[in-house]
Formats: structure tokens, sequence, C-alpha cells
């Protein structure tokens, strides 16, 4: 007697998108979008070039799904939840560098911010990836914003000066991050959340 | 009669090398080193796979050669030069801004720092490219360092305080160029370049 075929649709389909949207993350995040190959991707995901086409029918529409479903959430979990759950925007930007940095150091290598690096590589490429970027960017610096007006020094500014401090702490994050990244250690981020600290004490922003 | 054969060899090596550095540079400019192909260089340069190889026997000796001389060039012309030669720190710093901002917007695309953009998407990739990059942004902060020795807040900052400013703004900049090309606006250099200002006026070293 034959065995019973088994079926051949997958029956995780959920659990499948996972795996591959974890492995694209993580091999974008370690090589970039132009350096992963959808036959990395499926050698790395043990899929089948038709499975994973079912999912992502192009490494576009792959790339879009990371920026949404993994790099966004990134973003919130490092820093938009421990800055909103802080006593302060000061306290929450420094224990935000303090985490970042011991993470680092814990791994011995620094593979940069994953939306920095996907914002940088892709951002003149295409429009979508473009506005993917650019709408994470603005969910954090709102968050930051946020937080900007319960402080002493924030209270009674105006919007958009509440939008400069917020770009500013991302900028001068993302670019300490670039350095971290070019030197590979977490110095020029040590050094940042230094500056950064004085920086708002002396706005008054700290608390 | 036939004619006389040209000769084969190349008579203009120097020039050669310049076209294929200055395509090179270009090319990673606009769309990264992984999203360039040799093949795409060689139809962008009009040379044979010979002649192109001849001068940079792979991608790698040819990338290392764009960071020494296209990309380090650029960081001298673009902020180191005009920083010395400044009346101070300050005043430096922002006529960078200003005439980086206007070049943006001259072109009407964001396409990055050249720097940033090649340290991010190689720094992990190889040991060689990460200290090229590297090489790179040290000259920078150096040349920043010294200016602030120049300054009454900086005269009397040890060496690693020095380093620490120089940081900060290499930073704060490198990071609002991230945010510029992800939202293709030069918004965020001109909030950033008003932040700094500031900063610097604070901390007296502006003058």
């Amino acid at each position: 007697m034959r065995p019973k075929r088994r079926p051949s649709r997958q029956n995780d389909p959920a659990g499948l998108k996972r795996k591959v949207l974890d492995a694209a993350f993580s091999m974008f995040q370690a090589r970039g979008y132009n350096g992963t190959s959808m036959q990395e991707l499926m050698a790395a995901t043990a899929l089948s070039g038709g499975a994973l086409h079912h999912h992502f029918p192009s490494k576009k529409s792959l790339v879009l799904a990371v920026f949404k479903e993994r790099v966004a959430p990134a973003v919130r979990e490092t820093w938009i939840e421990p800055v909103r759950a802080a006593a302060s925007l000061g306290a929450g930007v420094q224990s935000v560098f303090e985490q970042i940095i011991a993470g680092l150091e814990g791994r011995g290598a620094v593979s940069g911010c994953p939306l920095n690096n996907l914002a940088l590589e892709l951002s003149l490429a295409d429009p979508e990836f473009r506005a993917a970027a650019a709408d994470v960017f603005h969910e954090w610096q709102e968050a930051l914003s946020e937080r900007v007006r319960d402080t002493r020094g924030g209270r009674d500014l105006t919007k958009s000066a509440r939008a400069e401090i917020a770009a500013f702490i991302v900028s001068s994050y993302s670019g300490a991050m670039t350095l971290a990244k070019a030197e590979q250690n977490a110095k020029p981020l040590r050094s940042t959340a230094q500056t950064l600290k004085r920086w708002l004490q002396s706005r008054q922003l700290d608390s």
C-alpha cells in the first residue's frame, strides 16, 4: 500500500511568512538589500521559489513588508516605547542609548540601525521604498516630539520647534550609529549620548 | 593600401583611470556598491573588461580607490577646507550646511553623503572597506577638532572633549543627511544647522 501523499499546501502560512520576514530582515541588515539575493533567501529559509513567491511575489514586495513588519516594530520597541514609558524625555533618551550600547557590546559587532541602513541604500532607488523609510522616521520623530511637550523647556515651544528638537535627536543618534558602524565600536554612541544629555539639560528638555 | 592599425595600448592610462573612478563614484552614489555591476561600469565608461581589469583587478580594489581618490577628496572639499578657511568653527559649520543645502536644492534630489552611503553599506562586509571609511571619518573629525581648539569655549578643553564635539557635529550632520535622503528634502539639514548653531553658541564654540 502506498502511503498517503502529504498535502502539498503549506499548513502554516502565517508561520512561513514570519520565517521569510525574519530571514530577510536579518540578511538585509547584515549585507544590505542589494547584497541579498532571493536565491540566498530560499536557501536560508529552506523554501522553494514557488512558496517564497506565493507570499512575496517580488523582492520589492518583500522589502516593503520588512519595513512595515520588522523595521517599524524594531524602532517602536527600541526607541518609541522606552521614551514613552520614561519619566522624562531626557531619561528616556539616555536609557535608549544605554540599552543600544549594551546590546552592541554584547554582540561585539555593530551592524547599525536597520532603518538607517535600508533608508540610505534604497531611498533613491524607488519612491515606495523612500516613503516606507520616511513613514518610520516620522512615527519616531512624532513620538519624541510629544515627549518634548512634557518638559519644562518644551511646553511653550511651537509645534515646529518641538519637531526640530525631535529631528535633532534622531539625526545625532543615526549619525553616531553610522560612525559606530564604521569604527565597529560603540564609542561614538557613548560620546553622542553624553553630548545630547548636556544639550537637553541646557535647554531644560530633560525633565 | 590598408590603413595603419592604431596602437592597441591605451595612450592615456591616467585619464582612463580617472574616467573609471568618476563613473564608479557616481554609480555607487546613485545605486550603491552592490547595486552596481562591473558590466554596468564597462558600459558607462565604454571600456572593455580587459582595460577595466588592467586598472582595477577587482571590484574591491575599485571601491578602495574610490574611497581614497574620490570620497576623501569630496569630504576635504565640502567640509574640511571650508571649515579651515572660515573665521570660526561656528561660521565654517554654518557655511558648509548652507552650501550643501543650496547644492541639494539646485539638483532637486538628495543622493546623500557619499561617505555615509558607502560606510553604511560596506562596513560590515569587509575589514578593509571599514578601515577605508573610518580613515575618512577620522580625518574629518580631526580637522573639526582643531578648529574647536581655536574657540573661546574650546581652548581649555581636553583633547577628548574636543573630539566629542567634533564627533557630535559629524554625527548630527550625517544623520540629518540620512533623514534628508529619506524625505528627498533638505529640511532636516536646515533644521539641524539651526540647532547646531544655537548649540555651538551656547557652548561658546562659535567664535
